[in-house]
């Protein structure tokens, strides 16, 4: 028996914010909606004393050879003694047999980039056409990869960022105004990104709503990936009221562990209220953003389709340019 | 960042059927009745085309600095291409930091281990302390394991094995009589098997109920490990109005996937019914089997902690012994 153990860097060599990992992670979202996903419920393992805690995921797709399990950890000490406050891997097994084919120690890289991805297909089916400021709340990695997936699909002339950390967002600002090639600014207050940009993405821990619907405007998307926990939520339940278009990952999901589960229990959304999940938008089967007035949230709470087809992907990469270690076992 | 690998021979080399490894999991045990556990509901994705299914189980036990996430397939059609029925890995993650410490590549021997020693562990406070005669339904792997968990905590003279598959059951005989020295016979029934032992393990994929409840006598000790999901069951409901002592691993668990589900359903338990946790005997909270003449039923549908504490174990032998590959990443 052979396993294939592929590194963070061979990873990061086989896939990144493209083209290619768009339509991988795109088409798991429009087979989800086609009912062809065996999809169990997320395990959420809590390591309290070290307010740490690891999230499972996985997905088998119908006509996949391969699904993935991948773990997710956060430990909030982390970077008090230098490491990142995330980490994780992921496996693929054979779908033909349960045998194990591969262990992708990407420590976290392809759940970012598929979390980025996520963002960019929300993007392109719901951002306005034209964004003249595009904002981010928070300074972390996922400031940067909801940015990134932005771009793949909008070009936008300025940043605005605003975070709770100073040297955080000042590394941001350095950092994405190079990578991107505009000028990012920092504001001093989550409203001024709001009420300042065609396009805010949130993307904080944050347990406490801190986004109120009056900062809200015509024309504008949101895209809320903080929540994926029923403790927290970054947007007031309210928010919701005034969204013309109400798109997120996975309905079950997002009902009881994204920013639509606080909208929900607040009376703000009921059962009734449509609510587009991103399959139906990529599958073809309803339709994204209709005009540039129309106010669109969408809330990504991270579904395992997303981590089956960015790793299959970037094991036949690796497989096809002979990268990765093989171990006999 | 630095991963450990073990190989499956590796590990086989630091863990086997013995008083350490039952006391680590008997540990297991305990804590989690103390409440000292994180244990979140298993996974489950079935691949219903290949008819396979992969569980994925885990638990946090306070004071481990290390926890293990283990991943169990069993497909059906591998045997007719020359593959085991079922495989497996478990992974270790740091329970401070939330990475990845450990790859554990052993090809679902650790799980065959830790349900074997479970079995060890009901058998030493449940079995009767005199067995003349020990049975087993099923001829496969856990056939063999549950056998010698009993042997780790009781001596017999003869083993009746009763199974549906020739081949299964002649090598069976032939090992499990040189490994065991004691003669092992085949009956014709697994009716026989229950009448004339005094410890019968069942341990088959069952979905449809076998063992009835008049072929239960006094001072016999019956563990049924086969049933882990809502659609397996060996034993009648009614065989459980007989006992005079009921255990399980975890009875969340048992009341929706093992054995005590279908009672509980049909009616023959309420939930008013005193139930043990395995725990509660490791823990010395509660007592085993108090005479001879009892009948005692002990439902295994397999927990976390099992893993957990399977998982620490043979990693803390594999550092000390020197054995696995680092693997830089």
């Amino acid at each position: 028996m052979k396993v294939t153990i592929l590194r963070e860097n061979e990873i990061r060599e086989c896939v990144g914010m493209n083209k290619e990992a768009l339509d991988a992670v795109a088409l798991g979202f429009t087979r989800l909606v086609e009912g062809k996903v065996s999809l169990p419920p997320i395990i959420r393992v809590d390591v309290e004393v070290n307010q740490g805690e690891v999230d499972i995921k996985t997905a088998y797709i119908e006509g996949l050879d391969l699904f993935a399990i991948k773990i997710a950890s956060g430990f909030f000490g982390n970077p008090s003694i230098g490491l990142p406050y995330g980490s994780g891997m992921m496996v693929l097994m054979s779908a033909k047999t349960g045998f194990l084919e591969a262990v992708l120690l990407d420590n976290g890289y392809l759940t970012d980039l598929r979390t980025g991805i996520a963002g960019a297909i929300a993007a392109e089916h719901l951002a306005p056409e034209q964004i003249t400021t595009a904002g981010v709340i928070g300074s972390g990695v996922q400031a940067r990869y909801q940015i990134r997936g932005l771009r793949m699909v909008r070009d936008f002339q300025q940043l605005l960022v605003y975070g709770i950390e100073p040297d955080g967002v000042e590394r941001y600002i350095s950092e994405m105004s190079q990578e991107l090639g505009v000028e990012v600014f920092e504001t001093d207050s989550p409203e001024k990104v709001f009420r300042e940009s065609q396009f805010v993405a949130t993307t904080t821990p944050s347990r406490k709503p801190y986004a109120r619907a009056e900062w809200l405007h015509s024309g504008m998307h949101i895209t809320a990936m903080g929540a994926d926990g029923e403790h927290k939520q970054e947007l007031f339940a309210d928010v919701f009221g005034k969204a013309d278009r109400i798109v997120c990952d996975r309905k079950s999901q997002c009902f009881r562990l994204g920013e639509l589960h606080h909208a929900l229990k607040e009376g703000v959304l009921s059962e009734e209220r449509e609510i587009t999940e991103i399959g139906e938008l990529t599958g073809g089967i309803k339709s994204g953003r209709q005009d540039d007035q129309e106010i669109t949230i969408c809330d990504l709470t991270g579904v395992g389709v997303q981590d089956t087809t960015i790793a299959v992907l970037t094991y036949q990469k690796a497989i096809s340019g002979g990268l990765g270690t093989p171990f006999e076992v």
